[in-house]
């Protein structure tokens, strides 16, 4: 199959470091990226195999690892952007974490900890399917929540959301440096879409555990979320750890986008399977002979 | 396509409880299982087709979890096997661990505890290359590891090794009262397949990475290792937590035996989509009144 090269430009929906985000400027729906069904399934089976060889060079030669960071609405397609794009690649050398509701334990700690713990060790890729981010989203909408964490809500003025990112700048910087590399996808789905997303989970039985209550009660503050979003991407979207902006009304679109953002940081890395020292190639050919004779 | 029923007799290779394995009766290669590579894609197709709906409806249903635990001597082709059976699968509902060499930190802990903590959740198919068994295989025959786990090599004797091999029954047997539903496979390779194997290693650069030389110093101890699975597999295999002698001297063979193994596990489980109760049925209905206001 030819290589589809610079026909989905992933690029254009990156946050620039430092550039002032505003949602409603930012598509939720483009011109499909693919000509046909059929030229989608092509496009992605096509990047799945690439990223499946770049993540065997990755594993093999245990230097870099990758984080990608998936954060949206309900509905917005994040579970399955992570299965059709990941599913294919080797799952031995690729993590997926999803964060839910922080536990009792994890309430005692600060607000990094229960995610740095599951950070990918060299060589992998981690998946993380929600964050530490939701420490400057959901609980930017419902700061109520910080009591659970030892703060005191009222106190939580613009100095300490600051803080806030300024810390996940911080670690992202540090990882950076130490060979783990971060992209950040926020799924950009506008509200009607979610509207008839939700409907289709209750629609259909098959998707009926999909849906919640909680879900339909997040949506009536949609339009602080969005705020809490638009904040958040400005304040860290790094030239080390960029976030993109992916349109999500289309969910296709939206696989093929983040496909080619990860090839495209994988192909920067440069990855090779490791090369043999001479003194390495002189001991094998010991060996050799040993299993020879 | 048609589903090819009863052709691998996966059965044929489970070790029944209290059986005592002698591992020279088990063939390390029997008469293939396919009718050609075209075949063999096809089967494995089907298999890991099916493999990825059952565990979409494992993690739907939320109750009961898989946990699939590799041993096996170098290059018998557990990575492999990993890879081509469960790529494919949702990398979200699948969790890898290889086990290396124990750190500081988890030698000071008793022998299941490292394991232990990568259990897999409710929902997901958890995956062990190499587990807690290696405390009774490598340490079996390198008793003198023991003291780095503060025991004297001096005494350990039949008792103490009982005491680890119950130790682990205790642990599977606890588990799978609480649906985590353990299957091990011994992936049993042949001395001179091994062979043929590492002298691949060493003449393909693309897999010079993979060869140590630690692999050639355990190959000095293959009948002491082949002793020590025979005796860890007779003890240890049980109607909730069996093992399996997957005949490995030919891969395809190996991946086919485990995945229709896996694939007749979840079909025992009864899978299916969490049913919806009345009451709920009437609060979505409330719900999409909501939506469509």
């Amino acid at each position: 199959m030819a290589k589809k090269k610079n026909r989905i430009d992933a690029a254009k929906f990156r946050v620039k470091q430092g550039e002032k985000v505003d949602l409603a400027d930012r598509p939720t729906l483009i011109d499909p990226v693919y000509r046909s069904k059929d030229d989608y399934h092509a496009i992605l089976t096509d990047h799945v195999g690439r990223l499946s060889d770049l993540q065997q060079k990755l594993y093999a030669r245990n230097r870099d690892s990758l984080l990608l960071i998936f954060q949206a609405m309900d509905a917005a397609g994040k579970d399955g952007a992570i299965r059709h794009v990941m599913s294919g690649v080797n799952p031995q050398g690729c993590q997926v974490t999803s964060f839910k509701h922080p536990s009792g334990v994890e309430l005692e700690h600060d607000f990094l900890w229960r995610v740095t713990r599951e950070l990918p060790e060299r060589g992998m890729i981690g998946i993380f399917n929600r964050s530490y981010y939701e420490s400057v989203l959901i609980l930017r909408v419902h700061p109520e929540l910080l009591e659970a964490e030892g703060f005191d809500p009222k106190k939580a003025d613009g100095d300490f959301w600051r803080a806030r990112y300024r810390s996940i700048a911080d670690l992202e910087r540090h990882l950076a440096a130490n060979h783990t590399h971060v992209l950040k996808f926020f799924l950009h789905l506008s509200k009607e879409e979610q509207r008839k997303r939700f409907l289709d989970r209750i629609d259909e039985p098959e998707k009926n555990w999909k849906f919640s209550q909680a879900d339909i009660e997040e949506r009536g503050f949609w339009d602080d979320y969005q705020k809490a979003y638009a904040k958040c991407l400005s304040e860290t979207s790094t030239n080390e750890a960029p976030w993109f902006v992916v349109p999500a009304d289309d969910k296709l679109t939206t696989r093929l986008i983040v496909s080619q953002a990860v090839l495209e940081k994988l192909d920067s890395l440069k990855l090779h399977f490791p090369e043999v020292s001479d003194d390495r190639r002189k001991e094998l050919k010991a060996i050799r002979a040993r299993l020879e004779a």
